[in-house]
């Protein structure tokens, strides 16, 4: 039973006779009709006119982003447990040149205007001290939580006042807006995000992530980034088609909610076990050694986190009996 | 009819089917079973131990290869019209972190021994001059020509001699052996290349190339550099499943020789309008502006490569019926 | 009465003497016999074969170290008050390519090896993590404080155990050692230092750092990324002359020695203000507002550091009366 | 008898005088009187509101200023034998983060619009293509031709045509203004230069060169770069002291007018050896080995330009016995 990851889920049914459509078509890299209605079908999602560029990964879609809104020579405000920090192997370095994640503390690895200003008011603004010129949140969270609409404007009006782009890692963004009911645009651009990175990969996606520029001017500097950085793929029509077909319907956001709603499931059970509250598809639960063998004893796959606690995430492919099976299994420890 | 580049080849059905077979299975990034059989599966092919990484381009499997072969403050001989100077949009400086491309010419975009040596004595021994590090080859090259092994080794030698790493581009490396007969040993590790840039994705895949190395000791820094370069997906197993369908009965062969004897057909109707001899699938005619214009008027696409002549690329999947009508066109002009 | 930095001192008469006797010489870069010494001095300081650079500037000395100690694709641990992280404007990202800095905490801006061994077990050991490859100290400290050789060894046998290089940055080394009266080889190589940045520039220099290497078989691409960062200077016999001036007949250490003294007289003054032992040339002083204006309105130049405290910072030339005036003035408070 | 650069040449007795009296001054970094006014003393000289830096190196100013006028992911054009290809050890690759040099030949190691227009030509406008941002021009050129204002405002008025930022290295600007007697503004902004790297290094400086932004909105950027590059000297006031001394009275000139007339008595002696006219103070001449022996075994130093040439470099404080000598061996020879 597989709850280590929705970085493994399979890809929609939907996605795959996606890809078997768009492969017998003559065009190289994105000049294919797929490809080319990205930006349309983005603009429509958003209601404003965005620029959007497929890629392979959500390392590759936050990595170019931020090389695209931060100099070699500034630095990138995050979380200490964000994704680009922890676990992109140093990419955000490498894509921009040497450019600084600046870590910040808090709970539930969101980030507070008032945290993300004393950092900005900690720096002397001199050659000396490297100074920010962007701020990066994820949503939802590492930990499972969801920014609302407003706590992003928040953060969007500070970045404003500060001159400090905004980039959301929306690896599971779709999980965040199946949770809030909140349309795509308000969570993003008119909250101040200048550059979204849209995660399908985990989300019914085989391998396609949406790079989403609600700033368009900067579209000719990725696209070459994206070249030159190989993941310009020869083929990128089956990527634009995933995505395409995911978009088709709200297929994105039903798949989100059947993710979100299962792991709904296996926080009812933990209860008082659940060291964040349940907003998206992860959940953190408190469990002992003993314990966490017992659920590995019953088939149960996750990964512990850190001594005492291990998480479990769900996906939109998550098996209801697995599911429940589960549920039972925590309830019963 | 496409003639204009094998880069928007269909994958093969085969590799569709791999890609379906291995949906459903719960594995992340590089832990699946056809993921970790590409290192057996290549030493087989290879006749020797080598460590094998899937990733999604040419232009990644080239750039990370020159990264693990060549410092930031040194530089890679390779020919002006290779493809990782002309057609990567300099990915090979941002992955090096700077390195140089020291540029030779040579009729067919081959590199021959002498002029890698006449370039490397051109260069005074100081820290003034960017010293070289390494020599790339393309095989087949950017203009259809092969290297036999006794070339490669010649090559080889040289660079054991001067102490400089030897890579292969690849992108054509099937279309390379279908014509020689050649093992793929003795064109590569036994006449001196250090890594081997191994194309599919123009010849039956859907994005799925090999980066092959020789010298098994840079595996731990090439596979961080994938990650960090946002290169290792999620479900790389989609990518593993490609390369081990056209490894498997020798596919990628059988793909390779179907392009090349396309090429051949079209070859003996073009005659002395070859500006090159035709050893792989690409060909390069003498051909006005009237007569290129008489064939995109009969329905057929390519690139025109420079004044007066045209390049017509074949594929595997290359019908029959076009390449015999291309071939009476290109006899009627 | 400058007490806000060593940076700002004069450089010593012999110094300049040194200059002028090098000025009318024919060579060009490090071709002079001045640069060609240097090898030889500083193996017999540190009582072993060393390679020794000269540069303009602690952070070309620290970047060039660390660039060589560390590829861009991994991290350096160090604390997280240290000049390469705080004052630096990010050049070892630059120098590096990206690389790292894993920042500690402690009393003083002291490393020590529990707290690295504690940061080396927090990362998993797979390709997603940036895995450390050096640790860097500051010797003295960038709160005045001195590693005895002892604590040095204990780091050097940690990183020895994990696999990772050691770099000390030595601005204050002088000052270090004329604490301790230690042997210069005992506070490096023999407690396992691989690269030292020693500094002059703060203590009698003009413009000049010696980059140290105690693994000798760097010293090739040390010259290089030297020239590639625009640090090879057309008539280096200027740099080499001021540090050859300052270890003539011991005078960095009687410089250091001179520094140290009035932090004693000041240190005394000081008493219970004091946030951290003197052990080399700055102290840190308790003081409120009113107490900080009375001294500036004295006459005193100095930086605050931080709310409720003061930095003064003493230099081989200051001067015996300002330095009384001051202590008189600090005992008044 | 010096004759092999003027890189090795003395610093003139004033500069020494500067340095000696900005010695004992308190200031840390650029925060002196003489730092302080290099920007209006530069603006003076060039009639109109420059931004000015000093750094140590020419390798530095040049690859700073590429680094301001060029992202990692463009090019920029230069001759083929231009010192920043040649002689930087791959500096602009480091400084810019993977930039290209985009090569042009011509007589001289000048550039013409012609050229330039035509490799623009050249370059497909994808993403697969590097494309130029940036043109830069050496004023002396390597061969010692001087760029008229004329030719600098024709490749001027080509760069603007094609959006392309415009660089000059004048390592050698004083001995091209001597020689042509123009204003440096006619030679620099006004024919549409943005960036100068203005020597004084060769031309009577211990070290320091003038990095001048003819736009200044680019000032900041270089201020975080030349710091983040170990650039920024801790006592900066001795470099803004050597170039105001030389500033002063037209200094720098004055020594540019005696090279330039100590090669002119070169020159003469020379007749139909020379390569290439002389304009400045570098002579090309050929001379197979024994006529290089006899000069060699008459005491004279210079460097061996490929088979059968030889260069002579004066300089500002070449003895005139020397010269005279010189000048009677090459006649002789």
């Amino acid at each position: 039973m597989r709850f280590f990851s929705d970085n493994a889920a399979a890809a929609h049914p939907k996605v795959i006779e996606a890809i078997i459509a768009s492969n017998r078509v003559d065009t190289a890299y994105d000049g294919d009709a797929w490809s080319e209605h990205l930006d349309g079908a983005f603009s429509e999602l958003f209601e404003t006119e965005v620029r959007a560029f497929w890629v392979a990964t959500g390392t590759a879609a936050n990595c170019l982003a931020l090389a695209a809104l931060c100099p070699p020579y500034r630095g990138i405000i995050c979380h200490k447990d964000a994704h680009i920090e922890v676990d992109e192997a140093g990419g955000p370095g490498f894509y921009t040149g040497g450019a600084k994640l600046m870590l910040l503390d808090g709970p539930g690895a969101k980030l507070t205007p008032q945290a993300v200003a004393a950092e900005c008011d900690r720096i002397r603004n001199d050659v000396h001290q490297v100074q920010p010129a962007a701020v990066s949140i994820t949503n939802a969270t590492e930990y499972g939580l969801v920014y609302r609409s407003a706590e992003v404007a928040a953060l969007g009006q500070l970045a404003k006042e500060r001159e400090l782009a905004l980039h959301m890692d929306g690896a599971r963004f779709a999980n965040a807006l199946a949770t809030t009911g909140e349309r795509p645009a308000d969570a993003t651009w008119r909250a101040g995000v200048d550059v979204l990175s849209f995660g399908f990969t985990k989300n019914g996606g085989l391998n396609a992530e949406a790079l989403i520029l609600f700033r368009t001017e900067l579209a000719d500097e990725v696209a070459v980034r994206r070249k030159r950085a190989g993941h310009l793929l020869s083929k990128g029509r089956m990527l634009a088609a995933q995505i395409l077909a995911l978009l088709e319907d709200g297929l994105w956001l039903d798949n989100a909610r059947a993710a979100n709603a299962a792991a709904q499931i296996l926080a009812q059970a933990a209860g008082d076990r659940l060291v964040y509250p349940v907003e998206a598809n992860e959940l953190f639960l408190r469990a002992g050694d003993e314990e966490a063998a017992s659920l590995r004893a019953q088939g149960v796959d996750f990964y512990e986190w850190g001594p005492g606690q291990i998480r479990l995430v769900t996906s939109w492919d998550s098996d209801s009996r697995s599911v429940d099976r589960l549920a039972t299994a925590i309830a019963a420890l």
